[in-house]
């Protein structure tokens, strides 16, 4: 496998995070010893100017980006290099005060005062204008920095706009969308229900809170839109900078799993992907481990929109942060653990948000490397300075990715379907943790499932698990079948193959698009289950799994039985099933059951796919980078407690000592073994 | 008894549900398909055009009802007979563009976006008009065809408008309410409070969420005007179709206990009363016999708004729906428990919400006579015609009734006076729970009570029970004192008589207009517990209740005293009370307790009154129809075992055997005995 | 200690409340029936005109006070003296017609619709005309009468206004307060922030709920404002009123610690302090102890704001109320013991809303002295008339004030600033409990502690207890130096000066502003604690604390270790610390632990400061009134069972018995002696 280094300039890991010099101008003193403390710290990279705009233009059309440029000089004479940020994603109050076009207008019509930020219409023609002069004059005045590496567009985009522009663009892209046939989307959208019949695009409106929202064509429709003209929008960013300095890559940083945009559909824009990580460590809801292995699984959905390709982890908290609902500090050894993880999980980058406090306002109290006290005598720059060092230790590891066999489905169209469906049980859905908890009992098998959507080839894997697939998008269907035919071992579950893309249920009976057949099997009805309610599946195995909140009753056709009902009207009808296409398997699970019950299966698929599996204590996570020369076994223990693990060779490159056969790590503590 | 049949073009039990074949044009092979079905599951008649004016009238002025003619007339042909409905349920959106008015304006003083249903402004001049072209042309064109037996106004009617126009309405209304005395108004809702007089009707606003919501007496005219309102506008429609089709009865489908709308005051504009019901079974908050017994409640009420005829189970899901918080599947047998419930209780019809399930939009998952899969070989179309074929078998009992000597005082005025009144406990006032919990208890000792509201004519009952009658319309109090000096058994409770029909306290001590000397009490003071609050009564029987929410403390007059509190500072006084006149009895109970704890006094009433009660096994509800040729009395066991029954005689209908003394019902089974 | 009378007239304590006779006008019967009645009930004042706007001018300028004038001359004949609001709480809805700029602007934008009360825009100039107009006429008409002694402006006042006037006047009151300089505004806002800076005063807004509501100068600001202007309009009706009759006194009544207002920048414009005091007595959240000492602090809290002078209950239920979630009723003894408490306090009143219940509308159900029966031959009325003779004989505690050494620093900018921090726990701040319960604690040594703003002189105190003072006023450090520097007892909490006057946060090291010297450490960081965590405290002196909720972990500079942390990773480091300075001590609670436990360490304090204790049975409150003559020592018994108290000495006034050493008081019993 050939290594992606994202930024030769670094020479390995980038550490480093979002540094506000533009708060303390007037205080020289503190930009100085900055850089100092940067330094000790191992801080290589800062992403500056975030939300600058003020600072470089503070009335129209008078710019200033001198006070930056010194500090990006100052910072690569001292070997740091700078991503930096357009400034769009907060806007001046000049701005608004003249163009209040460019203020969005929220699902009830009311047009948002001035503040807070993120919250630009994205249609606005004259903010447009007025982001393309600033991104211009940013690219030539700063952009052209030999210390500048990267692009940073604009900050955690997200929301909706309600306004008139943006309403009448929707129409305009439904028109293209459903080529402009009305009829088309009537049929599509089934609009012959409730009388919701639309004569042309012109009538439609978005789905406004006190308006139409019963549609479902509709709600999709605007979330797609939604998608599309933000990164339309930032698209439009990327091409102002890349007309002035066309080789300087850009990113933007996601948010995880937020709903609100397709971030499948903004990746192909981007070089490299990037995201905020902030995961509630400590809290009382969850294991600590049970925290980390949602983290992985995030850090996997970012890993697999560029299979192939480190990301960065563009944000993340040195300490705590300042919104959550019980604001705790990371217990020592957990920042480490955490930064080693975002690595191990693919990350060419610890990043932090930010490096020193802001005095006031919002956030002046979320965690930073330095603190008010403004020393680096402190627990917290220790462990950032502990940090860097590692980092600089395993600088071989930039550019090596994480590959897999095995692949989980998990579709953000399907997502939107599923929450906006009127049907099963209005709070016991839980898609996203449907298919986290199977992602993670792979993980727990050392496995490092990559999250595809459900249009992407399937062709590089050997094991694919596709949990609730209830919308199939077109060529899904054919895609599964492939797959097993070719000798895919796939598992799907209850709630698969109701609708089409356009969320029209299949008629004819469930799974629909030829998945009847796939699997053997008709979905006659869904059972919801009240939370107390409970039901029992027998497998021939003889282990009995527990059911909850959903159970299917299927007709069987032609799969196997592997396992039956225990309990109420159905019992012992099918529940769980297989039907075999030579080498290829197709397993249907009628009912939820909680991952772990159903890791049997898994471990059966893995097996029959030739995948070798890593078992390993509990609380101990285990990921593999590889590149040309070889590849780095990640092992972190999410317990307190130390735990001995067998079977490990290699050099620790944490420790710098050479491991035969078994190693003990400490509580949080973490190996990184050379082969 | 005279019998009402409803429809003798049926000849017996009407059986069947909406059908929207307008959602199915392109697929001629379905509409056939749907008639062969129809057949086989015992359907002989359908609910048609409830949504479809964008059908009929694509455009505005392009009209199209020859589809539906020939859907009516293929129906027919195959013995299917049509409710066809209005289409004012839904306006298309044209009719919005061009009309706003249309429209809605809601409490804030928004007008919505055009969506949904079940919105238009009751008042909007612009929207009738539109609304009787449509409604005469469908009944030249549609209501002339014999297939049609009964207009269905709309749908589900309900919800409010804030627009100029219904505000000036409003001020119209009052001022007529008022005789034009600007001065009473002010007087009955005692404005003098907080400054709140006014000089004109013109000032007056309705209760806008942020304005006027602190005068009692304007919120209770705004609902009664918009019951007058709703109901305007539903004669309004009824006017049109009379003028071209006057032979053709009217309904419109109530909501069971929906509090937006006086029922009592449009069942007298309508021909038959028919609803829509939709229980929660198998839910995790109460049991199986709790939901079945709240349902027969529901049914009571509809009823009682004809009495002496039958009444219309418009709608009901043969399986689930898709807007409970869980949507759990009906466990097998209670379709048709559920099915002869509705007859037992006095229903002529079982008609489901729909018989084809639409492929797309907000219904889509609700549940349905044909599935997706569209086959009659399915666990609910077996179930469905099961339950035609039983309902054939008990085509005699059509045009029979339910009639009965007991009757519970149940009023709309006093339900939202209740609502609103600030006072008492915020969480525990629970009419609507105290009115039923007493119900069941009467229907456990095989009395169907009649619901009536309180200033219905009481001389056809010798037992009544009036819970919580906190507001007294004009001639309540004489009514009841009528009642109890002509013999009647008559049982208040705590909260009685302290408003008038304009929420004005009585002034000289509670209950007032005369009821203090009726009941031979006053209550002086109402205490309200915290919901670990307890108090006990000590019946002179020696029995024990127990009390939570409310006690009153008495000065008795001259009334017996049955029992005494147990606890707090007012230990040993009066909680229940009896004061005879003549042979009739006035009960009153100080305090809230649960009504199975009352039953003996209600066993004593109504054998003072000379009712014969029928106690049946936990869990069997048992109902009586009857007509000129006999009765049929109905046992369904809501339990899932079996239960032996005594004193049975007569042919059972369900199984054609003639049932000796005792009879054995299986798990959810129905048997009806002719006698 | 010279005796502040507030009213010679009454030659007493004030006996009272409000009284809506203009309710009544057509009932000259009731209002004859109100005189003999009170009279009986031993009032000795009424509170008039509170709403009677409507019923002075019906129609604009047309004015009719006679009505009025020929009560009080009636109640004046009587014995009965008025305190006279102006009516401006609520507006006739002719006034709201004609001016709409009278009715307020939401934080949504939206203008509310003519309607409750307390809702008028405090800039509005047309509204202050009409106001000018009728205060003015209200003086000159009525309050030249004798029988009025205390003028009450408007009624609670509070909330807020976003009207484009108010706007446009918060604009002018920043450019005021910031000195036109921009860049002040800026730098202390911490603009550079998301790049919120303003370029003039003029793009400010409010923080509308859609606008900017992330900046905390702005918000803190507009509190700050809402007070200023909120006091402006209550200057200006003042000003009126003085402008006729200067020498009658003015208050306004206060509700407790509502968080609308800062109401000690309005007490100086006051004359008397008075307040509404409504408990939830009896609830089921906490013991009756501990809502009667709950309501102990609310009367510290009143009588801090004038120092050395009796204040007044303006407002409190004899029975209970109609807005709590349960409204109960008080049990017998409460109504005098709450009595009682009010003068043991430092109240110079007991009033009552009101004195008759009225028919309708909101408040018909509030408890009243009069009920809806209208009879004197009541619990309620008995209890009345039994708390006016207690009054009676307590006329020569009037004049008398508490008085301490021990103050509580309790701030309403450092509430708002704790409210709007966005860090720690969102639910768990809880800055006001924390001060309740330690003031209570003291309270349970028998000493009333002070509740005082940090900017007040502490030269008067000894010991001074400052929970949470996040926020430092200019000025608030060098206070509590000097406090200690002089000899004084100091304790301080974690969450101590984090930030300034402006909430900027210190740099160097928390606390700041010289905290960290006097205290001898820096708080180097704060942990949040989910619920079910904990953490322990081993106290030198062998006892051990728990600690919830918040844990800063500190460097020890020169403070001497009291308690160190018996858990987690900060186990074994200093959790509770003191540093001497001379006499003075400033101890540091570094983690939240119960009041309770914290016991030991306020005794030492007091013990220092030579304030000698008087600790009581549990459940039993005492406090002391002195005058001129001597003092009254006030036992309040809140158990329900009897208790024996030692140690007493004097008259009873209660009993007219002289206690020697020992006394027995019964449940919800009370002592007043006279020594």
């Amino acid at each position: 496998m050939e290594k992606k280094i994202l930024f030769p300039q670094i020479g390995g890991l980038v550490h480093g995070g979002d540094y506000n010099p533009d708060q303390w101008l007037d205080r020289p003193d503190i930009l100085e010893e900055d850089v100092r403390m940067m330094k000790k710290a191992g801080v290589n990279c800062v992403t500056l100017g975030v939300f600058s705009w003020a600072a470089y233009e503070p009335e129209e059309g008078n710019f200033h980006f001198e006070w930056m440029e010194k500090i990006i000089e100052k910072l690569y004479q001292n070997g740091i290099y700078t991503i930096l940020s357009t400034p769009s994603g907060a806007r001046p109050a000049w701005l608004d005060g003249r163009y209040i076009e460019a203020m969005r207008v929220d699902s009830r019509g009311v047009r948002d005062h001035h503040g807070k930020r993120h919250n630009h219409c994205m249609t606005s023609e004259r903010f447009r204008e007025k982001v393309a002069v600033i991104d211009r004059m940013l690219a030539e005045h700063l952009g052209t920095h030999p210390g500048v590496i990267l692009y940073h567009i604009s900050n955690e985009l997200g929301g909706e706009c309600f306004c008139p522009r943006c309403v009448q663009k929707f129409q305009m892209y439904l028109a293209e969308r459903y080529e402009y046939d009305i009829d088309r989307l009537n049929a599509e959208w089934w609009t012959s229900f409730w009388s919701h019949h639309y004569n042309t695009f012109s009538e439609i409106e978005p789905p406004f809170e006190n308006g139409e929202t019963s549609v479902m064509g509709l709600n999709m429709e605007w979330k797609r839109f939604t998608t599309w003209n933000m990164n339309n929008f930032m698209q439009f960013e990327i091409d102002v900078l890349r007309s002035v300095t066309p080789d300087i890559p850009v990113t933007t940083n996601f948010m995880g799993l937020f709903g609100g945009l397709d971030y499948r559909k903004m990746a192909p824009k981007l070089d490299v992907i990037s995201w905020d990580n902030y995961p509630c460590y400590h809290n009382d809801w969850e294991t600590f481990t049970e925290t980390m292995s949602d983290t992985a699984f995030n850090h996997a959905v970012m890993r697999s929109m560029k299979r192939g390709k480190p990301f960065m982890m563009m944000e993340s908290t040195p300490s705590l942060v300042n919104w959550h609902k019980v604001n705790k500090l990371k217990r020592p050894g957990v920042h480490k653990l955490s930064c080693v993880q975002a690595v191990a999980c693919g990350s060419d980058s610890v990043q932090y948000f930010q490096w020193r406090k802001g005095r006031g306002s919002y956030e002046q109290f979320h965690g930073a490397v330095v603190d008010h006290a403004g020393t680096d005598d402190s627990r917290v720059f220790r462990d950032v300075a502990e940090a860097g060092e590692l980092l600089k230790k395993l600088a071989p590891v930039a550019g090596t990715t994480v590959s897999t066999r095995a692949a989980l489905l998990f579709d953000w169209d399907n997502r939107w379907a599923i929450w906006d469906v009127k049907a099963l049980g209005q709070e016991t859905k839980k898609y996203e943790r449907t298919c986290i908890g199977i992602w993670q009992e792979f993980m727990k098998l050392g496995i490092d499932m990559d999250v595809v959507g459900s249009d992407e080839d399937l062709s590089r894997y050997d094991v694919v698990v596709a949990p609730m697939l209830y919308l199939l998008q077109p060529g899904t269907a054919d895609n599964l079948r492939a797959f097993v035919e070719r000798g895919g071992q796939l598992l799907a579950t209850y709630f698969t193959g109701y609708v089409d893309d356009a969320q029209l249920c299949y008629l004819g009976g469930f799974p629909g698009d030829g998945l009847k057949e796939l699997f053997g099997i008709v979905s006659e009805e869904i059972d919801s289950y009240y939370p107390s309610d409970r039901n029992g599946i027998a497998m021939k195995d003889g282990s009995r799994w527990e059911v909850v909140d959903y159970a299917e009753i299927l007709k069987v056709q032609d799969a196997e039985v592997l396992g039956t009902y225990t309990d109420d009207f159905y019992q012992g009808s099918a529940a769980v099933t297989c039907k075999s296409h030579g080498k290829g398997n197709a397993y249907y699970v009628a009912a939820r059951t909680s991952a772990g019950e159903m890791r049997p299966l898994f471990e059966k698929m893995l097996a029959d796919a030739g995948i070798s599996v890593r078992k390993l204590p509990e609380g101990v996570e285990y990921h593999v980078r590889s590149g040309e020369e070889g590849s780095y076994e990640f092992y972190l223990n999410c317990n307190t407690e130390p735990v001995k693990i067998a079977g490990v060779n290699g050099l620790d490159m944490v420790t710098d000592r050479e491991v035969r056969e078994e190693m003990t790590l400490p509580g949080y503590g973490v190996a990184v073994i050379r082969q």
